[in-house]
């Protein structure tokens, strides 16, 4: 697309593959981002990190939550950074968790093996300018209002200052669709690989808001070719403080990982 | 939903099954209808179903179109019904066509095997009457504006006047997405083979209007739990008279399926 | 826009005037039509239009309901379209009505004076023909999905047939936004001027669906420059068989459109 | 709205008055909001401002631009402020300008009468946090794809902290819309005012894209209840650093401003 370098095909041909500690997105193999949306508390963290750990390459939990209401959950900011990392490490998993403030960066990335930008803050540019200036990869989710070309113009933010480690992650638009929360936008992922370089995962479980729908749409990303998918899981959603209607417990979690390898494996020559 | 009734599956627990031809869509066998978006000659339509025939069910092809446009080619209409009806016979295929007034219900009906009611007419009652009152089976595909909802309410009219033999068809909404023509709305398939027993197929040729995002996105759907594709193929796609950049060239649409057959046989056994 | 003939600017300089009966749509003059959702009774009719005859300049009333449910009120048809008539005529006034299927435009026409295709009609291709192959004016609405090219392009149907008295109406086109039932697009009424010799009015009741965005929606429209309204009048909305909820009382629709007088004459001057 | 206390209109009857300077936000007279997309100089700024004062109740102009490439022109940031807050002094005007880091809060509070959360920043709660916790009052510019209800809640946040001082500003959706590059949603003005106490202003350069569409859609604006408009001036469109092709010259917007006057005396005493 006009004006974008860094993040194009044409600028490198072959795939960035982002490492997150043990983890290799964009390697090939495709990597599984799970945990809760949220941090609640170390036994919650680990507990659900003890329960999917062989079935997960990054944990992911919140700690700085951008929440649509100033009386919602907040999150435990630097306590549960420390929770979340505790529990990576007793389960062997590096960590993942998003950064809202540029001012928070060098904190998170002091305790995350990646730091995710949410789709609230794809249009952060102060914030991307920031991650893009220290070393730790970055994941940047495609904002609900945005274009393709808005997307790989933010990667690029990240890219022109110095940090060419960056996942782009697809989890749904906003349309007049009424039966899921976003409308998961599979074909980002094909056009994506055809216009960059870096590795592209997709969330179905804020693309759908739905945790009945995350496996169907987990599967679809796969097959369409993503690199990795990004899903919540909490062993109580319903008691859950944040997005439990689209987290899926640990034992759905663990049938849709070993489906999803199945497909995996099957499709492993594909031709796209 | 409020107000549905013979389409819901509080009305009927297990799936419909439509027969068209030998091909027996919701039957847990993955269907797949193909061919070019217009007939265009006698030739052209038998090449194309000769070349494509081993890998599927349902021959397509369209006579009469519904073009933007006043001074684009409106189909050969009854001459391109015979073609068609012609070319499945010399390849063993049933075929499905559109129709796209009541007037014409009759005609279109003496010569193919399913009824295709396109996105622009889903909202068209006359017409939903006139093919609900007759027995041929429809395929009724969704509005690019169109909720869900207004889908179900589209095949209750023709339930309701007497036709159970329908099978749906998501093909893209409209979205501020610009890299494709539609967005294509794959969480459309597992919410609505939960709220009704009609089958669920995926046109992947619409719903992204870009040949070379047909097939990451087919598998993408039956990834999904979709029951079928619809896929539009012609052996000169530079030629064709309609829609020929998301068309498939035949030997694509061959790799296409025999990928397509690897996923859904080792994912034969997956719980959605 | 490319493939446009007959509907643009470079065609036609000058601007279309409708002739409907007594009424001139396009003239300058701002043009007024309203009427309840549906016909539900000669004395409903006859005394709405008593009510509002001084503050319109066509009356409205459909007698074939394009409705989502097949169990929902579907219109008195001919019986609704001669209580109609009957009603204008009392009144003195020329009257417009919704026509869905091609073999019903002759005898819509026999009553009608100004013959409605509705937002989900505007891509009904066999119907555009049809109503562009007789001489009564017609009064096309955009889809809640179709953008202005189609629009457009589904008015160069009419006129190809040759039928070049063609009103166009901006309702409202579907967006994630929640707080109304379609979001106007206001910014397509000095657009479509641009593009076009045709006259636009706008349809502020189908564009919100709620009764107290009326009349700010309806004066905006004519500060953006719109030939006419047409407005949704019920004498009793709570009881209404149809869109109650959007409709207004004579009272207050009588209250806008002094209003709106007010408007138009202190705007008369004004350079778009 | 369900969640929502500070902002509703159930909390506080009667409408907030933001006082900017000279100027009062929400008191019934319309303010108007004028000056460049960027200051480019002081030259530039002083020049606009210079022939704009007398229609012109805020002097705007951008010295921190989020731009979509980290490739565009960035702003003059202190420098810029400087620039802008001396040009407004000259002119005899309070001015507005875009603040995107919390970090730099203090910093354009120092130079700024009114602080502006752009669009891309109405989720970036750090950012709305900060602004609560200072005095200077802020307007709260929609997200473009963003509901009505997450604008309200982004609004609490600023309340919430203690700053009760805010002005929403609608300023287009993204939608399936290609003539404009936003859909302005004027339905939120009158919406808004239902919901809440604070001041509704409406921006039709960035809500669609094309000066020549800014007159008829900031009429439409004001005829719907808008508290007052955000337009963009530029004395030399064709050499703007940044949207240019939005941007009116002075003497269209002396004559918009002059139809607006006239527009809002005939309308003073309607009721909506």
């Amino acid at each position: 697309m006009r004006g974008l370098k860094l993040v194009s095909r044409d600028y490198q041909r072959e795939n960035t593959v982002v490492k997150v500690g043990s983890a290799a997105v964009g390697s090939g193999q495709k990597m599984f981002m799970a945990g809760p949306c949220a941090v609640e508390s170390l036994g919650q963290i680990t507990g659900i990190a003890e329960q999917i750990k062989d079935y997960t390459h990054i944990l992911r939990g919140g700690a700085y939550k951008p929440r649509t209401s100033p009386y919602s959950f907040q999150g435990l900011e630097e306590e549960g950074l420390g929770f979340l990392r505790d529990a990576g490490r007793a389960a062997g998993l590096p960590v993942v968790t998003e950064v809202v403030a540029p001012e928070d960066v060098d904190l998170v990335g002091s305790y995350a093996d990646l730091l995710q930008i949410g789709a609230r803050n794809m249009h952060n540019y102060p914030l991307l300018k920031r991650v893009g200036s220290q070393a730790k990869p970055v994941l940047l989710k495609r904002g609900f209002g945005a274009t393709l070309e808005e997307l790989l113009f933010s990667a690029e933010y990240i890219l022109a200052f110095g940090n060419s480690q960056v996942i782009l992650c697809e989890r749904g638009i906003r349309t007049f669709n009424k039966h899921t929360s976003s409308t998961l936008d599979l074909g980002a992922v094909p056009v994506l690989q055809q216009l960059t370089h870096l590795p592209v995962i997709v969330d179905p479980s804020h693309g759908t808001g739905r945790w009945d729908l995350v496996q169907p749409l987990a599967l679809a990303a796969l097959a369409a070719g993503a690199d990795g998918l990004m899903i919540e899981v909490h062993d109580q959603p319903e008691k859950a403080l944040s997005d439990g209607p689209q987290a899926l417990k640990p034992e759905k979690y663990k049938t849709l990982i070993k489906t999803a390898r199945r497909l995996v494996q099957c499709l492993g020559g594909w031709e796209q």
